[in-house]
């Protein structure tokens, strides 16, 4: 039997929620789906597209008998949208999300939630630039990585089924400190995102004659910048929520560039080459 | 008619010089084409291929009544490479070549050639980060831009043909002041470059915990450093080509991260949105 619940309801029915909603059929991991958020013709788009069994709009709509919550909305709305239903929560409920940074959240989380009701924070690293259900995908998450970040105040049994939950849609599952994912995400995810949007805008600042420089940008800078077209409000709150880790690695990379710039300067050419050289093992690598 | 010459010598058949005999022979622009360069299996694979007639490796076989030289070696062995040909270039030859950085290969050539031979800057912008022959391709160039970097000293017929050799070939043609050329690229091509590099080599400097960071990458950090796999020695040689207005573009970028950077440390909500949106609008255009 792969039933794990009966009825969840997705909060968020963007790319990731429709995504789970459509892997979480398929697997036959929940009975029911129901969808909330705040714009209704995503909700009726993943309702014609029989992602979602029924919606809601009011917070006090929300289903008594619900067994799991899955938020996947951006960073800063998560709590806002727990607390938001916070009266009608049964304490059977697993409340998770999908947030990509997780140490604020779960603490937060944790603090107003209490004994009672378990929260596990959840992190699939999986998405695209692109956003709204029309994109959503039951693949999304296969042989993609899902950390999962338990506190001790975590209970096991919720944890336990949710590393069930995603390992039936087919994501590796990982567990570590909320904090620890937070500066994982820092190097690898958010930083890249800096830096994207940072050349973009150079580009852009950027005067040689009267030419219009992005006529000249080939197949290097579109690939560098594609991340560069990510969502907005999304990147600003994850910026805000991830402020300390983020800040750090911005800071070696800076660091990093500032030292090239050195070596070039100065027609270092061996350590340059060695750099090169290094970066391409690296790279080779992932 | 559109043989435009007899004898062709292609000093370097790498990825470039390869797709440079493909691309002209399928066109009939070129009725022999001569190879030279310094690894013997590359050109054994060329001439296996018929991208090429026949080769040479002693510069003093150079054929003297070869009528065009295109010169498709990394950006350091551009002038070189004419030197140990300079005995037995006939003065109806015309000289190009394909470097990356314009400026100094420009000035360095017109002042040792002096009158009497004709010398065309040109750079088809296009290539990847594979190199060598065997991934040689007929349609490298179309639709692609190739400039050519004329000065007050090129000669006005031998600009004209190489303008239509590299339309014959598919190429969008335009011309430009070298050091607009050198300004230009080290803008859209040779800092994403060293952004690139620089991000890899954060990530491999960087220690969270004990985990593995390259097993976190995923596809937004795949895609932005994929031209961190470029060939390294020809990338220092860019570097130090070009060094004036990467450096000052390195500038720009290092500022404007920094601005960044200090954003998020205060928690600027809006300016970052500001920012990211004007990114996303910028990458919709490129």
């Amino acid at each position: 039997v792969s039933l794990l619940f009966r009825k969840s309801v997705i909060a968020g029915v963007g790319l990731l929620g429709a995504s789970i909603a459509l892997a979480a059929r398929r697997a036959r991991v929940v009975e029911e789906i129901v969808g909330y958020g705040r714009s209704e013709p995503s909700l009726r788009l993943a309702l014609k597209r029989r992602m979602i069994d029924r919606y809601f709009l009011a917070p006090g709509e929300f289903p008594e008998d619900a067994d799991l919550l899955i938020v996947a909305t951006p960073v800063e709305a998560i709590v806002p949208t727990v607390r938001s239903f916070r009266a009608r929560l049964d304490s059977r409920c697993i409340i998770t999300d999908v947030g990509s940074v997780k140490g604020r959240v779960v603490r937060q989380m944790e603090n107003f939630l209490g004994e009672g009701i378990a929260f596990v924070g959840a992190h699939p690293i999986a998405g695209s630039e692109q956003w709204g259900p029309e994109f959503a995908d039951a693949d999304l998450f296969v042989e993609r990585c899902c950390i999962l970040t338990p506190t001790k105040k975590t209970d096991a049994k919720a944890l336990h089924k949710m590393a069930c939950f995603w390992r039936k849609l087919g994501a590796n599952v990982e567990s570590m400190n909320p904090s620890v994912h937070d500066r994982l995400l820092a190097v690898v995810s958010h930083l890249p995102h800096m830096a994207a949007y940072g050349l973009v805008n150079t580009l852009s600042r950027s005067r040689v004659d009267a030419l219009d420089l992005k006529a000249y940008c080939a197949g290097g800078f579109k690939d560098i910048t594609r991340i560069a077209s990510s969502r907005p409000e999304l990147w600003r709150d994850i910026c805000l929520a991830n402020r300390d880790a983020l800040v750090s690695s911005l800071n070696k990379y800076i660091r990093h560039l500032d030292q090239l710039k050195t070596w070039i300067a100065r027609g270092e050419a061996k350590q340059l080459e060695r750099e090169f050289t290094r970066a391409n093992e690296v790279r080779r690598q992932i």
